[in-house]
């Protein structure tokens, strides 16, 4: 399984108070959590790098790719939210982290709006665990809190998801659906609300397993670079 | 569209408390709210009745099934509910309320557990809208209130919902997802979550068009009696 | 319900076994149809109209907007392929026929390759009803034939249909999902396979029983202009 | 991965037609198939024996069951029905093969009638793949051949599965969704179509590579014996 975590990395350079948080980055955190429990073969890639991070030979050899972003969505190339949806239909695993329901792999994958409500006051956030059997769910308590979060509240414009895992709470009286499972073309899917970069969030133990979990769960058996084209068969039976 | 509204009808006869809340039984109050609509073909139905309400002949012509038990649901005939799922199977619309996610019909119909876990405290639920362009959403604002509510928590052990229309917030902390939709054989079902004997929540205005709604989306184009069957047939097509 | 049917009618001109079929193009045999089950508002469109048949003031009094496109969906401008997702994002229905699983709006709604393999030797296709409860199925029999159609099997790069209503068998020894009904945003999908332009399947009494089930199937109670957006909010509860 | 796999084992003892295919039974080819595929820990069980071949302290240690049952269906007990539908609540897979779409257990966990149009001409069953990267589909083919099968035909009267896999052509001229993927309670299931007795369909290669896959998707992770239960709990806000 080889990881990519994909990061904006703005905010941690621009915003001190962020970068007190993260100040290796939010994907230095993630990528991390990953090797601490297991997980061989990480690199991080960011906005600001060549080719936006993600140069062909890179995402080729991506199994699964996190994907953080957040107010620079609308820089990201087309090519490469093409290129990273290719691949995803070809069977690379996508975790989406927070704010990335707004990025343009996700609104592609999704066709929707991928709209939600918000509020970025830091009050309590506590996640139900819907689908406890879930692989992404795997030794996570019947709930978890995290003290100050960003509100994000329904409706949520995304398809149904083919599994919902996760809910969430919020003290401000809302809810969300904050762990929801997707499989488009071979590859598959798990976004994951949690996440805004003034919170420590990435260095909750919970939620680290959660995204080691579902790093897991998307990871593919094997990833097709084929296009897939409308392809001209002959018949089977005669005709 | 023919809608029996059935209720256990013990609580209101055995609690004072309940009777001063529903003094002609909560099926009255249901039924009542489902005339006052429009529906004009309403009967009830109660568990102390002969045939415990629902004689062949009844439930032969009713379209749509609206569901209130608690207490007794073991005392419902295993005939009567097979019954019962054989017509929603046969395409009549089964509404499910509150603690008829325990009885029976619901059971059976979803092949899980269908526990849950609750409190009886009274207290404060919010009801949000997860999909707004749901029938049974129609005209409901993006979230209602009851002041005073049991709270039921997840995990709710149903199968995945075909579509989930509503998810509550309750002051305790807790979520739930209140508005489950399901097809199951040629009928389609709707679990509703509000409606603790104790409280006056089926006199709510909100509640009332929830249920309203749902009944119209359970009702069927037709109900067909003949039995499911292993059938043999001949080839279409010549061996 | 207004109905929009839209076509790309280039065959029909330059192709004269098709225009011998389909003499006022593709569009004119469908609206007939529409218009012959009672839907009385009904115009059609097509790709060499002004603005491609589709000008803003047109699509905005669309409820339901019927596709077929084959060989020129590149043409489609990109705004008005994202238009007809904005709509149908708010609540119009869309059906999709045969060859427009390739057009730029289904693929956009769906998220996916939604590639195909095909032959067009006109062989027979049977479709059987798999969900006969199904609004879009109603009046159909268990199944019905299509003596000659273009052949598409499986894999069928599609999301996992919220429903599946119709699988073809055909002559050549192949499967299709021919029947998929789909939720998004607050619009409502279907995707109907048959209807290759050299083939008189629109003027099949089965098909255009199930294009008319359809259009009555996808259309919306309402349809919002507003934009989908990101939107900040306040606390219900105080924090 | 403890496998347990369950048969009827009636046919092989009355019909030497059968006990020439299947000298051991077919539990015992599909037995031998898996541990040839590098499942260890396989047993199997029949209905004549003692407890039905399912007591309780072998059920207890059973993560996996593979179920083939057709005349007898009612012979099993209730209680072991209820038993087996239990441990699926609580995680264990359940592989149903051919007849066993109308055995108790499945039955019971679908909800819903189950039956299906059949008939035992030993006709040519073509099963397409139609979720490639389902990993009950590894290493299958695009589609694969049974030279002498029953046929089942639609409507098969089961929930829509979470995910489809196989879909069935037949000589007749019929379709059947031949692989249908279920979560249900902590548990996953898988009912996979063919199989008659009087046929050789279980010495398939590729038949028992499905079979072999269906038994490690559904294989879980932990089952728990704990029941489920409607449990009060304490408010995690105060109120």
């Amino acid at each position: 399984m080889r990881v990519t975590v994909w990061n904006e990395f703005r905010h941690e350079r621009a915003n001190p108070a962020v970068a007190a948080i993260y100040p290796a980055g939010i994907h230095a955190a993630i990528a991390q959590a990953l090797r601490a429990a297991g997980v061989e073969d990480v690199r991080t890639a960011t906005l600001d790098e060549p080719a936006q991070g993600l140069p062909p030979e890179i995402l080729a050899r991506t199994d699964v790719l996190v994907w953080w972003g957040h107010q620079h969505h609308d820089e990201v190339g087309d090519d490469l939210a093409r290129a990273i949806c290719d691949r995803v239909h070809g069977g690379m695993g996508l975790v989406v982290l927070h704010s990335g329901h707004f990025s343009k792999p996700f609104r592609r994958l999704m066709g929707t709006p991928c709209t939600v409500r918000w509020r970025a006051d830091g009050e309590l956030e506590r996640i139900w665990v819907v689908a406890p059997s879930h692989p992404v769910a795997a030794a996570v308590p019947a709930y978890f809190e995290l003290a100050r979060e960003e509100m994000y509240c329904e409706p949520f414009e995304v398809p149904e998801p083919d599994e919902l895992v996760f809910i969430s709470w919020f003290k401000g009286g809302e809810v969300f659906r904050s762990g929801c499972a997707y499989r488009r073309g071979r590859g598959r899917i798990f976004y994951f609300r949690p996440g805004h970069e003034t919170f420590p969030t990435y260095h909750d133990a919970t939620v680290q397993r959660v995204i080691v979990n579902a790093a897991r769960w998307v990871a593919p058996a094997t990833v097709t670079a084929e296009p897939f084209v409308n392809l001209r068969v002959d018949p089977v039976e005669p005709l």
